[in-house]
């Protein structure tokens, strides 16, 4: 374990008491600031993820120029199904491409489930050399996908609004579906385990397509799987879990081998804190929309939300990612929110 | 009030106790039916709207064809943009586009909030013909988007994943929002009023983005409108409010005028029970994406559904629109598996 000189993230995540509660926001490192779109015009999507210069840089921008009290390793959820043997087309501005999508159990067979960390050496660089260069002012986030989420790729082989086709394939063919998740699940604990041994801190999982489960598809699909990971991290780092819009997983959550896990604005602090008692720290959930009100609305509501989550336990983000059309000096704001925060 | 042959849906309304839960499907008049496919090549949308012998056969397809208990008149929510003298365009597969979109006090005053029984007497039109051409075999439903919901459009100009505009604009104009709020409100309750009129049993508001609020956002910007739209129609016909994702609201719904309330899937029956005790009919929420799954599975699954709701103050529906890619043998074994069901 490395000594940080602000480690409000690890506090909160074992449940220690802080002075503040620590932020920072999913998509930090991102298109609404102005140094990270100068790169991207420069090199393409995945030269910047699998050059560790340019992921380190990218990585340290939000902590330089916004204050965040958490870097989060810049990489991509879609690292897992390549490192399993699918081609993953980033077109800039159109979202991913999966050509050749998962149907059959022939399919399922011949992708990779080992070897995590030669194939995914290059975040692991970006990792060591981030953390390196972090030179102990924050902790280091990790991440990969959950394995509803990969599966949703793999199968509908892009974005969706409505997940019809992944959706059918794990209605139709239960069987195969989980033959799938469970081979993502054991290379993304491989991933995670030495994303953790590379340098960071804690790992997040991402559910982003969770929300589109119903609860009973959600305890079929989606939370077996993210418990397995949770548990198989726990001994090694903190493990948060953001399964979006499965308010309705929260009990079972807080009941896991999970410290922390995110939430989206769709459910209010009290009641979320009535879920998860004391069991488990919360990290959200601001409306990312509410960044685009003027900056004294955006402070108020931060502390609005800080008094209602109550400073403990507690990690200040977004409930979602930080989209594109944020001014930095909004973004800014939310954290120096945090920051002035008194209760 | 006419006399129905089959009057489940306005028995289940009511709270009088049925044999069988009534069954109907939100866009049950739509893409996954040869015959609507055949009239839109012919016919561009405004066409098929403003036609009341189009909007008429559309409307009564899913009834001859797929067996549902009601029919839902064919029309768009976006009339009421259209009403309040704002441009409103429809390309084939590529969603609404509103060219001049709301931004400041002099934009909202030169809507119109009055007059709906003239500007939208072709949906009238189309109420009474249907209603005479069903001749009392089923309950005919007429609708309307909620406040919230075509504020999104009118302030944004075109669907979004994130509403970001129309959030914006709440956030940081929350007069002029309530103002917009206010007059979209007033020309709704006098449109629905006109639609029972014409030939509406009862009907639903549509509010489609609800779920993109937090709880405190839903109840300063789109609950308050709902609710008065449920008092205004109330004494008239029986009113299905439709706040898609809003599960936070439930308790409050159940304790306003609303005689029904949909729901979605990613609400479990026993929850929505809890939630809203025996106040209030509820309506839902079956997947969209499991009438995907083989036959047998969907009879199996919406057999549960009935059972966790239980058969009274229920009305079996999906929890959002069904989609195009659906067979419509799986549409049909929907509502055979509703008829077919005892306890």
């Amino acid at each position: 374990m490395s000594i940080h000189k602000n480690d409000l993230l690890l506090k909160a995540l074992r449940g220690d008491t802080v002075e503040r509660p620590p932020v920072w926001m999913m998509r930090q490192a991102g298109r609404y600031l102005p140094d990270y779109i100068r790169l991207r015009e420069q090199y393409d999507f995945f030269t910047r993820c699998r050059t560790p210069e340019l992921a380190t840089a990218i990585t340290l921008q939000p902590v330089d120029q916004v204050g965040v009290d958490a870097a989060i390793i810049f990489s991509d959820i879609l690292v897992i199904p390549q490192a399993m043997g699918m081609e993953v087309l980033m077109e800039e501005g159109r979202g991913p491409l999966l050509p050749a999508t998962i149907r059959t159990q022939a399919d399922i067979d011949a992708l990779i489930s080992t070897g995590a960390e030669e194939s995914l050496n290059y975040v692991l660089e970006a990792l060591t050399l981030t953390k390196k260069e972090l030179n102990g002012r924050v902790p280091l986030i990790g991440f990969a996908g959950a394995p509803w989420t990969i599966l949703c790729y793999m199968v509908e082989g892009r974005g969706s609004k409505t997940w019809d086709r992944a959706k059918q394939f794990a209605y139709t063919e239960p069987a195969l579906a989980h033959q799938l998740l469970d081979k993502i699940t054991l290379i993304t604990i491989d991933y995670l385990k030495a994303q953790v041994k590379a340098g960071a801190d804690t790992v997040q999982v991402f559910d982003s397509w969770a929300g589109s489960l119903s609860p009973a598809d959600f305890s079929r699909f989606a939370q077996p799987y993210l418990f397995r990971i949770a548990k198989a991290l726990q001994p090694e780092a903190p493990v948060i879990l953001f399964p979006k819009g499965s308010w309705y997983a929260l009990k079972d959550i807080s009941e896991s081998a999970a410290s922390g896990v995110g939430i989206d604005w769709c459910i209010s602090p009290r009641v979320a804190r009535e879920l998860t008692g004391n069991k488990i720290t919360l990290q959200g959930n601001f409306d990312p929309a509410k960044l685009l009100a003027p900056i004294p609305e955006i402070k108020r509501s931060v502390k609005e939300m800080i008094d209602e989550f109550g400073p403990q336990r507690y990690i200040v983000n977004l409930g979602h990612g930080i989209t594109p059309n944020v001014p930095v000096d909004h973004a800014r704001a939310f954290v120096d929110a945090v920051k002035e925060y008194s209760s």
